[in-house]
Order: C-alpha cells, then sequence, then structure tokens
C-alpha cells in the first residue's frame, strides 16, 4: 500500500510548484549553483516513521539550520546560565542581515541570528576550530541516523566571503563575548554551517527534537530533555528572523531556515518536518518552503495552539453503588490529574471503597503522578480505602508501550 | 478534604512573597493608589475546575490584558485579513513604552503594545467609544463567567494622561490606519483598559483561552476557534514586550501582563492561569508576577514545549493469529494517527481480518480521522476485511466524555 | 544700466531651468495646485542692495522657513537657555518626516524639524494660537520691510491634514517640553506657516540675519545680535535636514527650506539669498532651489568656509627711522588686532616714537579695539611715546560709513 | 613687552582648571598612562604668529585629529567625487562609538567617525599600511613645520585593542567602500593615529587650514584651497560627534577632537587653536578643552557666524562735483564689489568722469573682480569715462602686503 501521507505530501509540492519568486542567496559562489526548482519534504515523527516526497536525494549545506544543534551542544557544555551571558533569547525585530546586538551590552539578541551563533559556536567545546565544528557535525550525524560529512567548497565558499562575519566575530570580542580567537570562530563556524544533508536528514533531525531530545529510533537521549526545550522555545520566537512572529501566527511550529533554502520545524510531541526549495523571500525564507509550512500546518492542523476538541475528559468511568471506580485514559498531565482530583474529591461525599483504574491511561508526568499521590494520601487520611489498579505500571514511571 | 493545588498555590505566594523589586506604575492616579502588596494567583482548567489563593476579592483594572480579547473581537469583526492591514504580528523588540510602528507602512509592530491596540479598539464594531469599549467589556464578562464593571475613576484618571495615547492615535490616522477619530478611539481603549476584575476572573478568562475559545462551564464557543488559535500565538511572540523570547524560553507559558500588575498565561487545552503583584520591572512586567508563573511552569511542567515521555504509543495492542486487533488509545492527532496506519500497514503484511479497537480512544481530530478512513479504505481496496469497533463514536467525532 | 547682477541671476535661471525631477509636496490640498514651473531667484545684501529674476512676484506660504526666526522669537521671548530645555540644536541624522525625539529626555532633535518647531511655537509669547502665529508675522513683515498677510486657504488645508503634527504636539506634552495645549499649538504653528511671501520678501528677511540682526535698510536692530548668531548656527547643521553636512560641504550657506519649495540662505557679512521652485527632491528640499544655491556658492564665491587671500595684511605700511608709523586697514578683528601687536612689539626694538595710522581702517569690533588698548598701554609702560591718528574715530567704536 | 595674548592664554588656563569631571579614555594601555593634569592652549594666526600656555611641550598622540588632513590627503589621492561614494559628509547623529553606516549603502555617514576614517586611510595612495602611515604623517609634519615621529608603543597599543576597528573594516569591506584588506587598513590607521604631536604642533596645523591650505610661514600651498573647505566644512558639521551642533551654536568654530584629550579648531581667515586636557567627557570630547574654546570663542569673538558691525561700507568716500571719486578701502569680496556697483550706478545720474580709488583696498577676491570688470565696462559703453587708481595692482590679482 502506497502510504496516504506520501501522496499527500507529492499533492503539495505539486500545487506548490506553482508559486514562484524569490531568488538563490547571493555571496556563496557554491550556493549560487544550486537548482533553483530543486523540491522536496520530508516528515518523521515521533515514533520513528519518515515520509519523503520529492527531491530528498538531493544534498545541500544544513547553512543556518545548524545554529539550533550547536546552541543545544554549547548549552551542554557551558550550562544555560552561561550562554544567556553570551547571547539574549529575544527576537530582534531586525532583518536577517542586521547585526543585532543589544545597545547596553553588546550581547547579541539571539542564537538564531549570525552574531548569535558566532558566540554559540566559540563556546563549544574544543580545541581548534575544526574539533568545534566536528563536534556539532558529529550530533547532527547521530540525530540524522547517519555519518554526514563536510562540503569542502562550500566551506571554501564561505571563507571566501567571510567579512560580515569577521567583522562580527571582532565587535563580539570587544564587548568580551566570544570564546576563541575571531578568525578561528570564522573558519569553524564556516565548517559548521558547510555539513551536507538531504531533506530525511533534516527531518529525522527534527524528529528527536520533537520528541524530547530522545531518538525515535533508538530511544537514546541524545539532547538533553530542558536543552531541548530551550532550544524549541528560541526556535518559536526567533526561528524565522524578522518573520517569526507570523510565522507562529499562521503555521505555528517552531522552525529554522537556512540560506540554502531549507526550512526545519518541530511539532512538539507529534513531528519534525523539513522542506527545501533554495529561492528566498526578502525575510531570507524560502518561497516555497513557506508556503509548504502553511499547507502542512492547515491540512494536518501541526499548529502548535491546536487545541483536542473540548468536552474531552481524562475520566473515562465512574460507576458503582457504595465502591467508587475511577477509569482514567490517555496521557495525564497536569489539568488531567486535577480533573481525577476534582472527581475524586465528589466520589468522596458518597462514601465507600474508591478503586483508581489506570489501564487505559498512556502516560503521565511527574506532576500528575504527584497529584495522584496527593489524593490518595489526602483520601487515606479522611479514613477511605482506595486501590490503585494499574496492571502496566504507569504510576511508576513506567511509560506504556 | 483541602485541595492539595490551593495548599501549592497558597505555598508558592508565601515562597514568592520574599522577592521584592519593581514599582508600581506611574501615570495614572487611581493606579498609583494600589496596595503594592497584594498578592494573589488563580488557576482554572479547561475541565471548569478554579483554584485560588491570596488576596482573590480584590479587584484592579483589567488594562493591557484586555488587548487579546478587544484583539479576537476586532478579528471576529472584520476578517483576520483585514487586522493583519492595520497591524503586524511581529515582536517589535522595542521596550514597553516604544512608539514601535513599521518605518515603512506606519502600521503598528503586533496588536499587542499600544499602539497596535488603539488600532484595534478602532476597528471594533460599534457606533462610539462607548458602544466598542462595551463590546470588549461584554466578551470578557461572558468568558468570566459574570458582568464585568467599568472603573470609572480609572477611566477618568486614564484621560488625564492620554497625551501618549492621543499622540500614538494622531499617528495611526496620518497613515490610514485608525478606523475611528482619534480622540474617539483613546476615549473607547481608556474605557476598555478601566474594567475591573479579580484574579479569578483573568484565570477564568485565560482558561476559555485555553478551551480553544469554548466556556468549560457551558461549552459554549465563545471565541471561534481559529481565531483563537492566532490570539494565542501572537501572546506566545508578544505579549510580555520585549522580554517575550525570555519569557517563552523560561515560562513556556503564552502570556499577557497589564501596567496594574496582573499577568495572565495560557496553557493550551490544559489551565487558564492569572497572578497579580503590582510592583513592575523595567519591563513593565509584574516582578513577584513573573516569579509565580516560573515556579508554576517548573513545577507543574506547564511548558509549550514540554512533550509526553517519549516510547509512548497510540497504539494500545497488537493481538491475533490470523486476525489483527489494533487497539488505539488517548487522544489521537496526526502523530498518532500515523503510528496507527504504520502498524495497520505491517499488519498486512500477514493477512486476516484486522479490526480498529477505538474503546479507549479519548478524542480524535479531524486529521486522524481522515487517515484512518484512507487506512481503512487503502486496506479493503487491498481485500482485507475490516472492522472498527467505536461504541463511543469518536470516529464519528462525538468526544467522549 | 542693467545691473550685470540681475543679469546673472537671470542666467543661472535659465541654466537650472533644464534641471528637472522632484515632485510637490502633498499632503496640503492648496499647496498641491501650485505651478510647478514657477521660478524665481532673489538677493539682498548686508547694505540694502536687493536683485531679483524669475517669478518674484509669485507668493507662497512660508512654511518651515518660518521656523527660524520664530525660534528667535522664542529665544528673546524665555531666554537661551530655557529654551534648549526646550529643544537640542543637534542635527538628527534622520530624514525631513522623522519624528526625532531624544531617546533619553523625549526633546526634539533640533528646533528646525517638526518636532522642535511645535515647541518652539509654543514658548512664543501670546495667550492664543492666533497672537503667537501674529508675532512671528509681525517679525516676518519688519524684517522683509512690508506687512505679510496670512492665506486663509493654506492655514485650512493645514488643520485638514494636522494628525501628524498632533501627534507630534501630545508626544511633546507628554515629556513636558509644550508651553501651550496640543490642538492649541497645533493651530498656532499651521497660522505661522501659512504666511503669504514673495522671494524678494524672504532674500529681505535673509538679509536681516546676514547682517547680525540689524535691518540694512532701516539700521534697526530687528534681532538681537546673540540670537541671531545662535540661529545662523542652527540653520547652519540643521536646516536642511539630512542633507545639512552636504549642503555645507558643497554650497556652504546656512539656510532653511519649506515645503513650498523656496529655500532661504544667509551669508554672514554679506548676503541673503531666496529661491522658489515647488518640486522637492527625497530629503524634501527644492530640487532647481539646490541648483541654484550651488551655482550662486561657486560662481560668487558665497561659502562660509572661503578664505581671503593669503599673505594681505592688516598692516599698510611702516615706516620711518627714529619714529615709526604703523598704517592699518580693513576690519579689525582678532587676528589682525593680533598682527599690529605683533609689528609693535618689533617695532619697539628700533626704540623712539610710535604713531598708529587709523585713517584707513574701516571697523574694528571690541576684542580688537581691546588688543590695541593693551598695546598701547604697554608701550607706554616701557617709556615709549604712543600717538594714535584716528580722524574718524573708529577706536572709539564708531564706525566708518 | 610680555604679550597680553600669551597673558590671556594663561589666564584662561587658569580659570578653567577650576573645571572637573569626565574620565580618561580606556582601551588603549598608552594612553591610559597620560598625565590627567597635563592642560595646555596654543593660538596660531594666519599671519604666522602663535601664543601658547600651559604644558605646551607635552606630547601625546594625534589620535582622531588625524582623521581632517588624511581626508584631505584622500581627496587630493582619488578626487572628491571618489571619495563621496567611499562615505557620506553628514552628521551621524549617533554617539562618538557608533559604527554608523547608512544603511542603505553601507557607506559610513561621515569621514570623522571611525567608520569613515578608516574607509578614508584605506584609499590613501601607497603600497602598504607603513606607506599610507607615512603619506598622512609627512602632511601633518609639513603643516606643522617640524618633522613628526610614531610613537611606536601607543601604536602597539592600539593594535592589541583593535577588534571593533576591525570588525568596522571588514564590515566596510563587505560593502566595497575598503580600498585595501581590513588588517591592512586597521594598521595604517593605528599608525596614523599614533603620531606624536604638542599644542603648538596642532595649532600651527590648524593655521595652515585658517589660511585656506596656505602654511602662513612659508606662503606654500599645502592643502588644495577646495580641499581644505570642503574639509573645514565637514569638520564644522561633524567635528566633534553628536555634540557638533551644539558646539557649532555655541563655539562658533570648526573642530576636531581626539581621544588623547586635545582639540584643535580652525576659524577661516583668523586663527588655529589647539588645546590639551585629558580628561573627556559623554560625547568623548575633554571636558577643560571644551570650556577652553567656550571661552576663546565669548573673549575674543572667535564665532564663524560673528558679523562685523553693520554700517560699515566697502566705500570709503565719494567726492566731486563734475567728476566722481569712489574710494573704496578693506577686503572686497562680492558683497563689497556689490556695493561699489550700486554707488556707481547711482553717481552715473549725475555724469562727469569717475574714479575708482583702489589705494586702500586691502584684498580682492575673483568675483570682486569680475563685478567692478562689469561696472566699468559698462559705464564705458554709457559714454563715459571711467579712470581706476590702483597702485598696488589689487585689480589685477596681486593681495597687498
Amino acid at each position: 500500500m502506497h502510504s496516504p501521507i506520501t501522496r499527500y505530501l507529492e499533492s503539495v509540492l505539486d500545487d506548490c510548484r506553482e508559486i514562484d519568486g524569490g531568488a538563490i542567496a547571493t555571496g556563496n559562489a557554491q550556493l549560487e549553483r544550486a537548482d533553483p526548482d530543486s523540491f522536496a519534504v520530508a516528515l518523521a515523527t515521533v515514533s520513528g516513521s519518515v515520509y519523503a516526497a520529492g527531491d530528498c536525494d538531493t544534498e545541500f549545506s544544513i547553512q543556518s539550520i545548524s545554529k539550533a544543534l550547536a546552541y543545544a551542544l554549547a548549552i551542554e557544555d557551558n550550562g544555560l546560565e552561561r550562554m544567556l551571558e553570551a547571547t539574549d533569547v529575544e527576537p530582534s525585530g531586525d532583518s536577517f542581515n542586521e547585526i543585532s546586538l543589544e545597545s547596553s551590552t553588546g550581547r547579541p539578541s539571539n542564537p538564531l541570528i549570525n552574531a548569535g551563533a558566532l558566540a554559540v559556536h566559540s563556546m563549544i567545546r574544543g580545541d581548534s576550530a575544526q574539533e568545534r565544528a566536528d563536534r556539532v557535525k558529529d550530533l547532527h550525524s547521530r540525530c540524522a541516523g547517519r555519518q554526514l560529512n563536510t562540503d569542502m567548497a562550500v566551506y571554501e565558499a564561505e571563507i571566501e566571503s567571510d567579512d560580515r562575519n569577521t567583522a562580527i566575530a571582532h565587535l563580539l570580542k570587544s564587548v568580551g563575548v566570544l570564546g576563541a580567537e575571531p578568525a578561528d570562530v570564522v573558519d569553524g563556524y564556516a565548517r559548521q554551517c558547510s555539513v551536507d544533508v538531504n531533506c530525511v536528514d533534516l527531518a529525522t533531525i527534527a524528529s528527536v527534537l520533537a520528541n524530547g531530545g530522545v531518538d525515535p529510533a533508538t530511544e537514546e537521549q541524545l539532547i538533553d530533555g530542558a536543552v531541548n526545550r530551550h532550544v524549541l522555545s528560541v526556535m518559536a520566537t526567533c526561528g524565522m528572523y524578522d518573520a517569526s512572529g507570523s510565522w507562529i501566527a499562521t503555521v505555528g511550529i517552531p522552525a529554522k531556515s537556512g540560506i540554502a533554502g531549507a526550512i526545519i520545524g518541530v511539532l512538539p510531541g507529534q513531528v519534525g518536518v523539513a522542506v527545501l526549495s533554495p529561492k528566498l523571500n526578502e525575510h531570507g525564507n524560502s518561497v516555497r518552503g513557506v508556503a509548504v509550512f502553511e499547507r502542512l500546518s492547515r491540512d494536518l492542523e501541526l499548529h502548535m495552539m491546536h487545541v483536542a476538541p473540548s468536552g474531552a475528559s481524562a475520566i473515562r468511568e465512574v460507576t458503582g453503588e457504595d465502591a467508587t471506580t475511577v477509569q482514567l485514559q490517555g496521557d495525564l498531565r497536569f489539568a488531567g490529574a486535577e480533573s481525577v482530583l476534582a472527581t475524586v474529591a465528589k466520589g468522596v461525599e458518597s462514601g465507600g471503597r474508591i478503586t483508581l483504574d489506570l489501564n487505559h491511561v498512556r502516560t503521565m508526568d511527574d506532576v500528575a503522578r504527584r497529584l495522584l499521590e496527593d489524593a490518595v494520601v489526602g483520601l487515606r487520611e479522611d479514613g477511605h480505602a482506595v486501590d490503585i489498579d494499574d496492571p502496566h505500571g504507569v504510576s511508576a514511571g513506567t511509560p506504556r508501550s
């Protein structure tokens, strides 16, 4: 059976191919040689499925998309507090080619603009530009599930036109937020940006971010959960340069674009998405890439602010006369656990034995677990008999498979 | 039983009372009279529970928090496209008291700064300032579940010091983005901001936004779902002025602050939160309010980017020898439905009858429903017998209760 | 004899008529009706001669050119110190339609942009908008040597489109630098700008500024000398909006342009110049007006930094054997008087009687007078006999005629 | 006889020594070692006299003051048009440490801020940083009348902290306005700034600029007259960073300040002034230096906009019955020659022979000469007999000595 999802992705490409406009980025001689018509989309879920359509074998340099994982790595190397001294996390309101340093401190506005990314790269652990770039490449390789390679032609072309980055690096050094020498940082950052990927690689990488930093394929924690959450937050507010606000409003998927024409998007708990189409709009984002994301968001309801239909409840059934059985279901987080508590509190009035049936609960987070424990303790203190029916052990933190 | 959630909220207030600093806003003589020590927090869930601690009877003027629902109302009155011509939705990167008009068009950067809120107010349907303000007040009243009132002393003090808003209104008129006369708009906006609320009101209003625009108490759709989603997106990127980026990174809850010292936060699908503490930081946000939100986000894992534990699946069990039963569970959205599809595709290999058991599915959204239908059609075309066991009718769009 | 100066001015108009481009200002319905081809130049010397060519009978509203004398009047009314609190005197670097308030104080950058001019107008003595505007008109009338009138159609059209000025006035009030109510200030400023003048009027007014504030025709001091000097300084750095720097470099004449297409220029000690041609460039300055000024500056060496040929001296002749006669000549200021001192000091060596011959001195300023007195006192203390031959009394402060 | 001018300068230093505040510039380890109490003033006239008071033997590095002559040299090397493509001549409105590139072109705002000075240095003819810096040093040496030397300790300290200049140089290269490689330009500019001077050197250099580019001592034309005028114009509008407007208003002397605490001022046709006092204000200008200039401007009426007393005339006497003798005097420029023309035109009415007596004319510029020739031609065409009595040949362009 040909997957309906693949068929759907192909139809989206067909529709969006009609959109024209924008231009391939200038400045890097290698990037200028890209085929303007190459067009691809890939989608990787948190359960490990990958769907692709279009030119998914086409390789291109990762460019600014590398800023997200490089930032994650720098936080793991230095701690978040130290990194927030090096770069703020505010949208700059400036266009993609502005320098955007804070007037008071000289600190870059955020880690997803060039100034911030240079500061970030400089703080990655490593004795040389090569070593720092290799560590970033390795993290991308692990997330993508295959060894990625540096495109030396792109790197060399990058170095040919690195005056703006060199300027920024010296400015950063002059205000004390550069962890290495400017020339070295510019070199390492050029290497970091010159790693070749295809759309499936990027979607797979995005699916790790969507999955709380855990590789869906191997269940290995590749990025610390808190770091992963922080990086996604910054992608949500700063990932699409000065179009970030309207991107979140219309697409609603934390994202990062690159000058080669790719965009990755991460919908937490659901999917990673990647699109490639080299022609860019005035914000520096891929024209067709933006269109594809708008379609996916609308058609698949992949919007961060999309809410489950109202009226649904974590409480499945409440039965019994003198005994009360509360059947819980789904993913229990704060709001779900709270509704259990509220129900149980009412059940107390009628007296009798209370059974919490966790057979149909898929997952519980720590908060839900603590709230349930509180409820049980409270009920028992009030003299009630409380049973917990949890054959799969979800209340002990074992996720159901 | 005294709720553990209420006890928790009280302990958070106790802890945060030790934080000091900031100052009550100046400029409005009435606001300056606020008790700097008043401190309250309330939390309202999408299932309709409300928890409160501290001075929850203290009333204060809603101020800038009214910008969110006023924007929702203006979109419903004019359509989103028309509203995007009046104001952009980008974070300005400027501090809370900047004018922040786009240099090219004169359009305000976003609807949650004063310039944008004045443009928004001017476009709300109504023949007079009073009528526009009353319509905004009515929407707030319906969301809060009680009739709110205008504090005429605050309104009059507002009018005493309205030069900056008057200036902005004239600038907006000069670039053609004002729907009424400047003096009239400033008057109406002052009325809109002078509605008295308490913390429980605000949390209840926030719970409507958290619930896709549906009142948890009455299940009435008070705000259109798409409009509600758009407003939450803009709150996510622009709600906390020039601290919006770091707010989303650390707190992760779309929010809006007001000059009287209140903040509302909305975690889609879970809760609405409101805090009051009048002393403001340099960004114009309540000092203790920010601290309370940081605590709630951390303790209750109320972060937009928080992801359910990995490894969990929408597939409960796959059993059988010649016949295959796929038990689905939880809330089915794109990613969940996709995993069913992937499993079913594998099941096809082994041949035989396939049963989709929806007994334990809590909710499905349209995308999940369409994907399942596609899967069923495909399987039947391939010659398989497919049964759907859906006693609660979730596949027909009836949410489980 | 037809004056060669008039013939020259006519030839300049003929040459510059070939320059095209620019556009009549929009926004004021009356101004939009101006004849785009009207073209005039007038030149008035500090000795009272007036030369004119082109459409010198064409009347037009004075507009922003009124900012210079209004500022002079406000300084005379309030003192310079008080006025510097209301508006700074720095070029803003912004284009002509920017608001340009200082970020720290809200004070306008300078009195020759709209924000500054509104602050200035508000501080002119007078009980009403009408009275303030009348006082400015009266000063212009006295300088022009005829009673000027307000063009009520222009005033009314101005009031039709006053949103931007109203906005600025409210901003100024909100930071405390407005001396009257915003609506009143905007009204008075509109009246101030709507006074009709022709090119000869403007050149005559400029000749008063060129003459240290003294009317060349009547020798009456119409503007205080120190105030006059201050206003010219501000015209030098801020008069041509964000083209002020290149204007001083190429033309070198302190100037002020108006939106009706006129420019006045003032070369201290020499001439006042006025040009009219309604089509404006992107800086808001008359296209042909700028061209005419460039020609006049080059052809007539009317550049502030133009220096008299080197080697010339204030010392005419030094004669005698035991007696020394020092013949002085020209206009003695610091540098000239210093050269006399230096010569006299050398003369002292040869001993004998010293005669200072002031027969050919045209003028002396106070500094030159004091330096000569010092020299005489010193010489006499050293035992020399010193005579002063000053039949015209220039050393007593009586200028030679 | 001790000169009263020297005594006066000493008294000014004494008075201004009471002013305190400001701080020595940080960043260059050598500059930080300057004696904060060193204080000197020197004054050099266009007739070659030099007066000095205070620590006039103290040497310090020329720093930003070198920007003026470096700009003059670059114009002579490349032509003005080419230089205006490299840097604009507008005041930036930004503070002294801003980068201030034009947003549209990337061109520096003016040649007297660092960005402009780096662009200027890069375009000076020379095969190396050393050669470019040497050519600038040579021009300064010729103007100062002695061979100046580079302070290698200052240069090396400069190179230690050159990140900001390196950044700017790379930015300039990225927009195509750098005439050499960034590192090379930064090196050359550091050398250019590290030339040691004392206050007398600077005043002497300033006197060349005051004298139209001609050395008062040797009468050699060291800087082309038109270039000299252009450089003075830019010093008038941009020389004192973001305090340039108020400087011209209060002091009225085109000037340039340096980070070592010196300021030079140039009053065209009169004097060059230099002051040294190392502690700087928030604009980067010497605190006591500014105070001394304010005193000199006020006491000696050394203000660009200072005008000769009104009523004075270039016409000395008009005598005769049938014959008319017009005695001219002083320095004839446009306005003076015009008044002769006007008088002669009136003389024509009474008929008879006309004699122009040029015995008491000190200088005439080309414009005055042409106007007089026009007048003579016109009178002769009308049938008048005209004689010119010019024993000193001033009408032939020979200046009187």
